[in-house]
């Protein structure tokens, strides 16, 4: 029996599986379960009749190139178009500083393996999105948490903890922020809070890495296409690499996304890229491609906003009835997630037997924290399940809650069905 | 001004454009450029009209997990098949030890992270695949190179090799081979020197990544199926890593290739692809299956095997006229391409310029060396270019070889249209 441990590389014995894909996993195990766990789109919003229309025309078989190897930068039209979609967001690009990416994820991949040495500091948000701990994680970065106020990163302790590291001798190697709907959070960053930040990397020389796939679907009750201009719109000195997807708005089976970057950062990520996967794929790349050009990507942006809107306060409205004041969240302005505290006495990863015994999940908030902690809070994805999903599930886990607090009879609780107090927001 | 050099890691800064990229892309700026360069499947032999019927199916809304995000594992029904076509190819592999990629580059490139660690040394053959050595070093591996014979690999260079390896306190991360149609030789590794460097590996205690792109292009001619069989179909110890694709056979714009490994390769594999890109793509990986499934696949085979055989001997056959014995190069069994040697004095990094501002382009010795070496050697690719642009193409190349040699009035050479010697083979 050959020791395969003893072959692994270091950075491959510590990997560690994504929590959230862990998961993912358990729809298939667990007999009708009800899952807020992964921040799916809803496929029922995909555009499918257009889809199929785009793929009889690329497959006709007289463009070739459209099944060949491609550029490792992109198919060409794609990337012009997405110069015109970063226009569009108030930001200056290129086609030299734009690269297309197999998703978002190969973004973060490669941003980790052209910046981070073994050892790199890596600052992220107390908590942040697991995708981007893992592919720096993978990359042996050590990450460093930094905390977050209700309008995005605390500056000062930003500061703090980066005059300590680097007085501790340690190489940073670039602060990764989501400014638009934080995931897990889905904290929204005030614009000034932005400006502030680039200052801050100006004067502190650190490269931002800036991961917005949720800029898009802002909730119009409580905030506008303004408040979610990126940072890199005013990146004057070239400090900001810029990432966003389509996984969100056309669907995440295509596996399109983008990084938009100085020119010399972004030939490095090309030349990551072509050891990684060679280029993203043909068909994928033409159908968003046309799906933006015929317009059909800009028409349903409105209705993704009010459908994920609407979800959001279907799922707001059950907490608050099915559980009252035993839940509290950041008000989401946008995004798939709410970030619920329930009270500290229920560590969420204990409740995650309770929960899946009643056939519902989430993902514990201890994913998303890079300092190990365990607590009382749990990212709530309201984007995939139907408004009856959403209410069933939000009754299963009050239910797996009540049960953890061993207070079902109290009379702080409301029973099911009752009348509950009035919904936020 | 921002100092990128300074931001960036030390892979990053080692990192180096592949040859083959770089050639491809010079397409669009030399007018009628006849490319020998990139291995190309040949494009008019995709299933356009399967294609677009399967798309149509698949993209009908009613399985909505096709666009949604998907297993990192892969598309279920896939892993199954692939445990299938394995079978056939005498590997006995369960979905276990199966992990969907995307491209078979994206396997080199978890290959590489999984095993190696900065300085690790993997074998590789002289020559040997570019697309191999990027991944390999941007892992910051020390490639070591080790000689071939018209049979395959040198086994008592290779054991000699690790000896010397090991005695210099370096650790073997793993030797990578492509036994079927070696890129770039074309080099077919016999049965026994299969079986023998199965042994070899035990006895050594090395892991053998088997990379199997072109195994089902053999040529009828010259080889059987039966030479082809995988060394993994013999693995019982559980060493060899085996990666194959649908690149050559279906289209590379799909990006769908796969790894058949023991189990605790594979799991590990399969976390490391969670944080390189989540998933391979929904669309293109039901397209290749629904090919497979109705057949599609398995029925095209022998055309495709007949095409391109045919493509070799356009190409044999012109080169033969065209320089006579001013080239020789090993018998293609299979695959797409032609190892070229010209005359000694010949350097074909320096013939490169003559041959582009002739409009051909190949891809120069050099780029498939680990050991830096320059030579009279070079790959041209015949499966892409029509009948007609080979002929072309190799009249072009061949006057910049005569150029070359300034030997353009010799009675060595033929002049262009006279009756050469008999094609070989």
């Amino acid at each position: 029996m050959i020791d395969y441990d003893g072959c692994f590389s270091s950075a491959a014995r510590t990997m560690q599986a994504s929590a959230i894909r862990k998961m993912g996993g358990l729809g298939g195990r667990v007999p009708d379960l009800i899952s807020f766990a992964p921040g799916f789109p809803a496929p029922e919003l995909f555009a499918w009749e257009e889809f199929r229309d785009v793929a009889q025309s690329v497959l006709s078989g007289s463009d070739p190139s459209v099944l060949q190897y491609g550029s490792t930068r992109g198919y060409r039209p794609l990337v012009e178009a997405l110069a015109q979609i970063l226009s569009e967001r108030g930001i200056a690009a290129t086609p030299e500083e734009i690269l297309v990416t197999t998703g978002s994820q190969q973004a973060l991949d490669l941003t980790a393996r052209v910046f981070i040495d073994p050892g790199s500091v890596v600052l992220v948000e107390l908590p942040t999105y697991t995708g981007g701990i893992t592919a720096f994680n993978n990359a042996q970065a050590t990450l460093v948490g930094v905390g977050q106020d209700s309008d995005g990163i605390d500056l000062e302790d930003l500061d703090r903890v980066t005059v300590r590291e680097r007085a501790a001798g340690r190489r940073i190697a670039f602060l990764y922020v989501v400014p638009n709907f934080q995931n897990p959070t889905g904290v929204l960053m005030s614009l000034e809070k932005r400006q502030r930040l680039l200052e801050w990397a100006a004067r502190r020389s650190v490269l931002i890495i800036e991961d917005d796939p949720y800029g898009a679907l802002y909730f119009d009750d409580v905030a506008a296409a303004a408040d979610t201009r990126p940072i890199k719109a005013d990146d004057r000195d070239g400090r900001v690499v810029y990432l966003s997807s389509f996984s969100k708005t056309v669907a995440p089976g295509f596996r399109v996304a983008w990084v938009a970057a100085p020119a010399a950062i972004t030939a490095k990520l090309e030349v990551a890229k072509q050891a990684a996967d060679l280029c993203t794929g043909g068909l994928d790349q033409r159908i968003v491609y046309e799906v933006w050009k015929r317009g059909v990507l800009t028409a349903r942006l409105p209705k993704l906003r009010s459908h994920y809107q609407e979800q959001r306060t279907v799922m707001t409205r059950a907490l608050r009835r099915e559980l009252g004041n035993l839940v509290s969240w950041p008000e989401p302005k946008g995004g798939f997630f709410l970030w619920a505290a329930f009270p500290e006495r229920v560590n969420t990863d204990a409740l995650l037997t309770r929960a899946l015994a009643r056939a519902v999940v989430y993902v514990a908030g201890s994913a998303f924290y890079v300092d190990g902690r365990s607590s009382n809070l749990a990212r709530l994805a309201f984007s995939a399940p139907s408004a009856a999903r959403i209410e069933e599930g939000v009754r299963r886990l009050a239910a797996a809650v009540r049960e953890e607090l061993d207070v079902s009879t109290s009379s702080v609780l409301a029973a099911p069905g009752a009348p509950g107090r009035p919904a936020s927001p």
